[in-house]
């Protein structure tokens, strides 16, 4: 298995999306240039990223379709991934919902919740059953991956019944860190990061124009 | 403004967790060491995350709440930001009732869809207001910020109304890369990514947990 960084691995669901596109539009190649400018960054890193794949750069650029093919293969997207969601509230929800995960190979085999008024109901084609009856189908179904979507204050209690059970990968995304043994994987989501991250961006752009229009000294401050 | 790379920014709301966490238990003080742990990341790169913070890294760690502060205020969690939702499906939904928004300053003061069926409720505390009513309450509100959380085949046409309208600053959920003028910032949230992410590192540790018990030749391959 090739050994990428976290930070590459990140980003190729990205590329992924991009060459699609382009397939779509009929495009062969594309080159690390052209990439880098849709992606928003450096095309050092482009070719960084996609350094792995033998035979990848060539003179025109990437060939569209067989680089799709190794992104597909090496984020595993054509092996399902059997998964098991704690917390059927609001967020929850959601993700039993949300399409784009197929793709990805994720499939949610259900959900779980301790509240008795959420369970019976399906999302998505996805049953919400009882807590009670969590760590008995993990073993059962032999399912590695968990889902945390309870909220902040159960989050632990719930991925310490998760590893109890046998599973060895969490996707959390209750905003707290979870304290799990070494040998479990964890992906913390935090969704307000990322909402960090595009306010800090809006307010060096708004500082920016602010500064560019300050010669015009309308006199508005804020 | 201090100047951060978004890497870092990106980060730093991970910091704020741990440390609130941290805080909470009565800690005042805590190490690089003991923070990278925690962020499974190398401690020289918390030192580089925190460098930013005059009087920082003391010879007994960072002080825990006055980081907290910095952290705070460089990531403007004190000041309001106002924003507009547009597609009320399942996962705009999710968003509506999410709570660890209002942390971050984070306000969405209505959600808007085509959809005539889901105009009219309400979710957290938010109303569903018809699409025809966007631009006009984007310019009147003077609202900045869109959060686009509609089916990927409906995205870009939606970033292109809110572009008009006078957004500058777009959080699409959509698994699409919007195209939208250099004056706009824009921040893609992909949830399949983090799990691409989660499924690569799952691999990993099973291939290397195979590889560690291939000596007990139990014949299971896969």
């Amino acid at each position: 298995m090739i050994r990428l960084n976290a930070a590459t691995v990140e980003r190729l669901p990205r590329y992924f999306q991009i060459l699609r596109a382009l397939r779509a539009r009929g495009r062969e190649y594309v080159s690390s240039e052209h990439l880098a400018r849709l992606l928003k960054v450096d095309p050092s890193l482009v070719r960084k990223d996609l350094a792995w794949m033998d035979s990848g750069l060539q003179k025109v650029g990437y060939h569209v379709a067989s680089t799709l093919e190794k992104i597909e293969g090496v984020l595993g997207m054509h092996n399902t991934k059997e998964a098991f969601l704690v917390g059927a509230g609001s967020l929850g929800r959601a993700l039993m919902g949300y399409r784009g995960f197929s793709e990805y190979g994720l499939k949610i085999l259900a959900a779980f919740d301790i509240d008795e008024w959420k369970v019976g109901g399906t999302v998505g084609g996805i049953e919400v059953l009882p807590m009670s009856k969590f760590a008995d189908l993990v073993r059962r179904l032999n399912v590695r991956i968990g889902i945390v979507t309870v909220p902040a204050e159960a989050a632990q209690a719930v991925a310490d019944e998760m590893v109890t059970a046998g599973v060895v990968a969490i996707w959390n995304f209750a905003p707290v860190t979870l304290d799990v043994p070494d040998n479990v994987v964890v992906r913390n989501e935090n969704l307000a990061a990322g909402f960090a991250l595009l306010s800090y961006e809006l307010e060096r752009a708004l500082n920016i124009r602010r500064s560019e229009t300050a010669s015009g000294d309308d006199g508005i401050e804020n």
